[in-house]
């Protein structure tokens, strides 16, 4: 083939047997949604490519599939969604909140292929608008983890969760003034190593051993034992409430861990992620408060918090883990035809459909006997044999391929037994 | 809102109402597939512009979202699916034939947007690929149909059909050498309006007057009748034995209609559109057979007969008809919470979502009063008020809000009620 017929790098062909185990997780994602009240929501595919800048800096631009279109205007395939829903929100001032969404769309992003990383992911994100407090947080945390659980993720993962606010707040109390490059320096702590970050970290402030905070994990007695007096107690005392309630909620497992700030400027509270219990792979999903992203496309603040599931590092995982879904899509029916009867076999088609099963009709030019085997190779589970006699009599031949078991009924019958009625 | 960030014009931001309703329409779509044997397949969004040039020629650049990527390369958003899929084909030459696949893609056309037409679209795509003869192509006319009547459109639209390999014979008999361009002009003939088309076509042949044969509509005994002789008895007979098969299929009506040859070139027999009854809207759904795409990907011939049906046109006739799906989706409880009971409310709503059943957890800050004011609001079936007397006696308070019946059950009592058992 042409080389420049091929697929993209980084883009996906999704044959059918790959496809009925992603739908069969994005129903799972929607089913989860639907019980905590999440209500679906879809998004452009391209938007300007101010929007972006506005929320995430210039950086942003060489990490999209960005272009000028041929009105001159530079556009973008859309990196994440956050900006366009925080949009929509900005936009209907009046609907009642707390606004609780999801959606599952495309997303794009111009970075290097590699292992759960691809240019063209699908993403579940979900969102809260208008709660300012910690309840928010946990419903949010909690239905990321009752969609993991629901995938058989329970013990699989660690929720790692912090709070911003703490982080700064211990960087404050040494007289860290930039707080926003330390925090990006944090972030990117796992991936240029601890010596070079203790390098990096002495040219903001000498004042603390940063690793002393960073290393702290697990419960919130843990937070209170070693920050006690540090940080406000209003924060540790948010900190312990959200413990109550992801106790209560008993989707999974978590801990706190002040090693996780997430990259993006915009979070303003609580931040969490999701890695596999190996802690082999990148993040399974991440999010937190972000409380004033919608104000930049109004005047009204409207307290925000949500988090993005991309789908490769999820598939890597459920794989890993055998868990990855394997569903039966074949036919309940293969109909068979000898002779001259095809008007009479896509009768009997017609019927066993209606009753919402799945039928497929011989399309020509095969012996009854290669029928047969076809019926057998695509996993049908029986085969309806269709001849001069069944047609004449109203009749069909019913052939069970596992047992073999073959018998004749008449159409009453036949529907009798589709109604699940022998 | 500065004008850089507002969303592109003919892209959508789909609010949850508006997103239910798609949802319903695009589960039925699925549905409809499954019991046709159809597998879903999902495709890259992000296609070589080559790919297009083709299949379609230069003309198609101009109607793309294409642009110049980092790399160099002419890239686009993809405006249709068919040579994607048929590389897929391509690309496997050992799939058992038939291949019967379908796909609901997003996809992307840089036209000037209007009434059923927009930048930014879905489109149900279905094809079958394998069979030469007519049994596919009636296969396939048949599951466009049955989506249509599932949808609750039968009747309210038309299927015309028609066969180019019949016009072309006729345009051959009359000594046309450029059937291509005459075929082009056809399809354009309703947009130029009848003057115009017999102008331009004389420029092609003096030969016939085509306007007596672009008329012929209806079954095929009238096909029959107008033609017999004039093309190949083959032809007719192919086009009676459809008729045969779609009587029997029996999910709506269908005509002959020759003016009906789609305008893309690269279709080889059965074409076809369905269009809403008044005649007032752009197509619903349309395609045909198109047996030579495959092989531009691979040395094998395979052939192909499919359509694709935007979601656009669909969404202003079932509305127009008033069918466009209203779903409830409001919760089944809302959890309104007095004093300091949350934990409890929130054991209370994990019992609820276990049963499958959609419940909210009030987040805070409202009176009881607001509460289940706010519940009204928002549609739920019930409410749950859990007090201090509730926690203590491990108890539940149901009201529900449109009876405005209330009464109290120990939690036992409450998971036998969500269990469906009194």
């Amino acid at each position: 083939m042409d080389e420049n017929l091929r697929k993209l790098r980084g883009f996906r062909e999704i044959y059918p047997e790959e496809m009925v185990a992603r739908a069969r997780i994005f129903n799972t994602m929607r089913y989860v949604s639907r019980i905590f009240n999440f209500k679906e929501i879809d998004t452009p595919s391209v938007e300007p490519l101010d929007l972006y800048r506005l929320k995430s800096g210039e950086e942003i631009v060489s990490q999209t599939f960005s272009f000028v279109d041929k009105g001159g205007r530079e556009i973008t395939l859309v990196p994440e969604i956050t900006p366009t829903v925080a949009r929509m929100v900005a936009q209907r001032k009046n609907m009642l909140k707390p606004i609780k969404w999801y959606s599952i769309p495309k997303l794009w992003r111009y970075e290097e292929p590699q292992s759960g990383r691809l240019r063209e992911f699908y993403q579940y994100n979900a969102d809260i608008f208008g709660i300012w407090t910690i309840e928010a947080d946990a419903e949010v945390i909690a239905l990321a983890q009752a969609i993991l659980e629901s995938l058989g993720l329970r013990g699989k993962y660690l929720m790692r969760i912090s709070d911003r606010n703490l982080i700064e707040s211990i960087l404050m109390r040494y007289g860290v003034k930039d707080t926003e490059g330390a925090l990006r320096l944090i972030d990117k702590m796992e991936k240029i190593g601890e010596e070079r970050f203790r390098e990096e970290f002495e040219k903001i402030t000498r004042e603390i051993d940063i690793m002393d905070f960073i290393k702290i994990k697990g419960r919130s007695s843990m937070l209170m034992e070693k920050l006690q007096g540090l940080v406000d107690d209003e924060i540790l005392q948010k900190l312990q409430l959200l413990e109550e309630y992801l106790q209560v909620y008993d989707y999974g497992d978590f801990q706190y861990d002040l090693s996780i700030v997430r990259g993006i400027a915009y979070y303003t509270g609580i931040v969490f992620e999701a890695h596999d219990f190996r802690g082999e792979l990148r993040a399974i999903l991440g999010g937190g408060r972000y409380d004033n992203v919608v104000s930049l496309f109004g005047g009204e603040k409207v307290p925000a918090v949500g988090f993005g599931m991309g789908d490769a590092v999820l598939e890597i995982l459920m794989k890993r883990e055998n868990l990855w879904p394997s569903v039966d899509e074949s036919p309940d029916y293969y109909i068979a035809i000898q002779g001259n009867n095809r008007i009479y076999a896509i009768k009997i088609a017609r019927i066993i459909r209606e009753k919402g099963k799945v039928a497929e009709v011989d399309m020509g030019g095969k012996s009854l006997s290669n029928q047969l085997k076809y019926a057998h190779k695509i996993g049908a589970k029986n085969a309806i044999i269709v001849g001069d006699e069944e047609t004449r009599e109203n009749m069909v031949t019913v052939k069970e391929l596992e047992s073999g078991k073959q018998f004749r009924l008449t159409i009453q019958e036949f529907e009798r037994m589709l109604n699940g009625k022998k």
